[in-house]
């Protein structure tokens, strides 16, 4: 049994998942509770400590083995401080999080955001295990992305390393307007919610395709659909798939990662998202910047969260 | 006087230049001797050897004060190994390069590409200095870039890290082939060259332009014409500047750096080029990710590439 362990929050604007990791970045035990942002702050914050401690109780180990708890959390915060700015589901906004749980919980904490340290998970124990540059995508509601570099997050200047999803990659004569105000993102096209707006957009044209018949398409839906030969099903997976493809070449030339992970929701799709984007990838990546690279789905699922985040009172 | 220098080379298809760096990058005296291509690799690496040992002679150091020699040069090669794979204009296909020298001269050498040198010799004494996380564009000929990651140059996993001219940037209906076999480079629109093709195109179409009675159009004719209230040159710089703003917004979301640094011949045109790379850059790049991000001119000029080399000894 591992002497020593490492606790993981992933926090969600519905519920706190809590992980329980050794030194290795196994998975020891994983709980849900409710995060309860109705009660406010403080009671998010004592959600969040009381889930530390109660899955350790349940555990075999003590409290005393726990050396240090990671936290993943959507939002734009400032890491070293683990101060939070602004996270836009949860009511944290300008609160020195960091700093309250190491007073309540009397380990050391260490928040990053919820991309980030999703990339770390993968990084550690999943599909980018002993890579050297990794780049971590997460398909959901919107992109995430994470960069790790011998096994550090890449923050950049102000917090902004790994915004994939912010990319402007879409040509101005296609681009609409992104949540974040810019035009053109990558998020626009390539998240769970571009597939299903290009996806509406097409019903509404009159496209022929039979997401007619579908009441609240869902991406789940537009990629059955293309697997059953929906042509215009097809044409909305490729596109997003090339701008992924697309963006990858990009970085390519930039921090010429070893690999790219495909993570989150949409990426459980497999094969009919990676492969266009291996072929999109090979189009526009120099020969060079190709070589040993991989593009792989990711491994630890919805694990990838609390595994990170654990992950970072290593680092 | 300072005790320790090191010793940079820039090697080019006409000629050598050497320079002699104290410890704080301050160029203390710099050569230029002929690189003799025409007479083969052991005629070059003797030349380069020869111009070492000529610029500590004919100064006030001795060899034994050398710490170190870097060379840039252009082309692909095994960084940790000094071996050359293939340079475009230089007959060092597969030389290694690092085991030579040092065998000639009895000093650690190490190599690098021409662009990866000029960048970190920005980030050592010139525009970038200070700055955690620079990008650098050298525009000349092609376009070559740079990325320092608190002073270390950024190779990635195949050398390719910082190769910002092949970045896939031109949307597909308005791509040409680059050099390098793709499609839609920055370079082939951001480069000395580039801006030249259009201008030619621009002619050879019949657009109403000044640059129909030059014979042979540079580039910075096109600047000068632009300059002068020409709306062909105006809009063929402000591609060219659109592109590479485009391309440092895409950078803003990857490594998020605090400075981009352009340099090279192009850079010479000044405000003409760097304002609407600005305004371009403030168009796609997310708010956080130009908090305190500076886009500067570069500042050592021709000299980025020696004191750069000579920096390659201090990491």
């Amino acid at each position: 049994m591992s002497e020593q362990i490492y606790i993981g929050v992933d926090l969600g604007g519905t519920s706190i998942k809590t992980g329980l990791c050794d030194q290795e970045g196994q998975l020891l035990k994983v709980i849900e509770t409710p995060t309860q942002t109705d009660l406010g702050t403080e009671a998010v914050l004592n959600n969040i400590a009381a889930s530390t401690r109660l899955i350790v109780e349940d555990s075999a180990y003590s409290w005393d083995q726990v050396m240090g708890i990671g936290a993943g959390i959507p939002g734009f915060m400032d890491f070293d401080e683990g101060f939070m700015h602004f996270s836009p589901n949860l009511p944290l906004t300008n609160v020195p999080i960091k700093n309250i749980l190491e007073e309540k919980l009397g380990k050391t904490v260490i928040i990053n955001n919820d991309a980030n340290v999703a990339a770390l998970g993968e990084a550690w124990s999943g599909a980018g295990k002993g890579v050297n540059i990794l780049v971590c995508y997460t398909l959901g509601t919107g992109v995430g992305g994470g960069i790790i570099i011998n096994g550090n997050i890449l923050q950049g200047s102000s917090g902004m390393g790994g915004e994939l999803g912010h990319m402007a990659i879409v040509p101005d004569l296609e681009a609409i307007q992104c949540g974040c105000g810019q035009m053109g993102c990558l998020e626009t096209v390539a998240s769970a919610t571009g597939i299903i707006r290009m996806a509406n957009d097409a019903v509404e044209r009159g496209d022929r395709t039979m997401l007619v018949d579908v009441l609240h398409i869902t991406a789940k839906d537009v990629f059955d659909a293309a697997k059953a030969g929906d042509e215009t099903a097809d044409r909305i997976i490729k596109r997003a798939a090339f701008y992924l493809g697309k963006s990858m070449a990009t970085i390519s030339v930039t921090i010429n990662p070893n690999r790219f992970v495909i993570g989150g929701g949409v990426s459980n799709a497999g094969d009919i998202i990676l492969k266009p984007v291996q072929e999109v990838f090979k189009k526009f990546a120099p020969l060079k910047a190709q070589e040993n690279v991989e593009i792989v789905i990711a491994k630890l699922g919805n694990n990838a969260g609390v595994i990170g985040a654990a992950g970072l009172c290593l680092r």
